[in-house]
């Protein structure tokens, strides 16, 4: 990988992969440094391609695009973490690419991920391998029920997993995920789920935010609440969580850790995933703090440092999701609220809209 | 004018004239809305085309291009107060312009302005009329020394006025200001200079920023601190000053009313300038309150319902100006510190590159 010798200049332009509501939040903190950006999707409808003056609408593939666009820019980074691996490849021989895109071979595959985390010493719920539909059986006799049964790639927003309880028939769970390469996890027990946003610089030093608290609906996030409701110790154990697996990883730029609390035993954290991105779950960053995730993001792989944030109160942010999205309107005049529309042409069900930050003196 | 029928959905595009810091941010704070922009400016290098997908780069009075420009938007609005009056007229005749351009011939001109705000019957410095050589005196023999003879047109940051002391030549304070229409104001012993910025919505509500202080050096806003030092009793004078001002103008959006605090008689405010913009004075609200003059301003020429600001603390708003800019380096590690800087490709004494708010919780 080509790492870049020294800081960028306030004149340098970053490259994104990635042209959705990420990508887009970005290139819109990158411009509040002074960067220019310049944003690289199939999509002709990216939103966002509407806040940066250079976009490249090809295929992440396209070898030509490629080209010209490593040529436009100073650094690439990514929205996602699913860039084929020929991309990052094709990238990395011509700019540097944060965060180092190797790291994508670890957090695609759940398996590898949490045989990763577990490798570190840090805790996830118990978890076997599933190659075939015999591996499925050995795999609940060892995990016992309820447990989860998740594809090892390509998973998002409940995608690719089913619950196999008690008395289900395991046949139809390894159907419904498409009899593929999977992982069984226990279903623990948990109190809730939590979220840890981190930033690692190119120096390793690590920034973590206050830890919020998620509410899922329909296995997409709904609400994150800061600070979740955990003791002291609990939440400064999943900071070093956080940490140590930005530091193993030698990552650049903002990941985030979903741990899940289980009460048993005093209280303890379960690393449930890594997102080797910003993350919907840091949103609230924006308003909520002196500082956000995606200026985090982007002073990291620009090489410049990054700040302890200063956070301004309570904060709740709503994802606004599908045809959700007319609540807007109410939230505008809701006194704290901060309301975020990501253009996005067509709503769609499921589909992320906007959110709302709502900070609370109190 | 041509007035809009209903808020403005959110496809919608904006169409901003100029494009420097300030339709930048006005860009930047609509993207946050999901709508889009569309920046018109003659200048090739213009910072805020970076962060907008669609740009015009062309003469104010080009009407071949502010023709494709009006029809590509919903709604036109500006990031300065020099707007030439036929451009003005032309484009009012095929989109809304917010503000209604016919106010800035009340502000363009500071003899106008004075006259407009005196009429309202609020105070302002006492001033008179200078024509020529001779008006020049009768109006010293009326206001007395020292005074301050400007320029009644295109005076910004210091430029187009001198100060006329006792003992001072007349003569040479008319030639310093080009032998041109001027007016002679008194110069009051000020204690302290405030910013009162407001935003109007199109039915008439009007939202007033906490009050914030301006420490100038060489003539240009340096540093504003938020809140203002000055009692409950005077801020809410202020306030109530610049929502009269905003209502007799009609105004719709943001401006700002730039004050004297004179301690005389147990304290109050003297009207010095209108800016019928967005101001530098109101920078401090991007990260020091739940919402930010750009997005107020945005939400105003949009239809949208304005919010009262939820402040997060105490505010300084440094300016980076010049060379001074590569200060910003120090500034980003600054705890509860933001650093903006506006991508303006050419460094110059007096330019301004930047400004960090630093929010206090205090």
């Amino acid at each position: 990988m080509i790492v870049p010798p020294r800081p960028l200049g306030t004149d340098a332009t970053i490259g994104i992969l990635g042209g959705g509501q990420l990508g887009r939040m970005l290139a819109l903190a990158a411009a509040r440094l002074g960067f220019k950006c310049h944003v690289l999707c199939p999509d002709p409808q990216s939103c966002a391609f509407d806040v940066v003056r250079r976009v490249t609408e090809a295929d992440y593939t396209d070898k030509d695009a490629l080209d010209r666009f490593a040529n436009d820019v100073d650094v690439v980074t990514y929205e996602f973490e699913n860039v084929p691996a020929e991309t990052a490849t094709f990238l990395s021989a011509r700019r540097p690419v944060l965060p180092d895109p190797a790291i994508l071979a670890t957090t695609q595959d759940r398996l590898v991920e949490k045989s990763f985390v577990t490798s570190l010493g840090i805790a996830t719920a118990p978890f076997a391998a599933v190659d075939d539909r015999a591996g499925l059986d050995a795999a609940l006799a060892a995990i016992g029920r309820p447990a989860v049964l998740k594809t090892r790639r390509f998973g998002y927003d409940g995608k690719g997993q089913v619950i196999v309880r008690a008395g289900d028939d395991p046949g139809a769970a390894w159907n419904a995920i498409g009899r593929q390469p999977a992982i069984l996890e226990a279903f623990v027990p948990f109190s809730r789920e939590i979220s840890v946003v981190a930033a690692r610089g190119r120096d390793g030093g690590v920034v973590v935010f206050d830890i919020g608290e998620n509410e899922h609906r329909d296995h997409i996030l709904a609400v994150t609440r800061v600070p979740a409701a955990i003791s002291p110790a609990l939440a400064e154990a999943a900071r070093a969580i956080a940490g140590r697996i930005a530091g193993a990883l030698g990552y650049v730029g903002v990941l985030a850790v979903e741990m899940f609390v289980v009460e048993e035993g005093g209280g303890r954290v379960l690393v449930n995933e890594i997102a080797p991105r910003v993350h919907n779950s840091g949103h609230w960053t924006q308003d909520g703090c002196s500082i956000s995730q995606f200026e985090q993001h982007i002073r990291a792989v620009a090489g410049w440092p990054l700040v302890a944030p200063l956070r301004h109160g309570r904060v709740e942010m709503h994802n606004l999701i599908g045809h959700d999205v007319a609540a807007y309107r109410d939230w505008l005049t809701v006194p704290g609220a901060s309301v975020h529309l990501y253009g996005k042409p067509v709503v769609r069900p499921g589909r992320k809209m906007g959110h709302v930050n709502r900070v609370f003196h109190d």
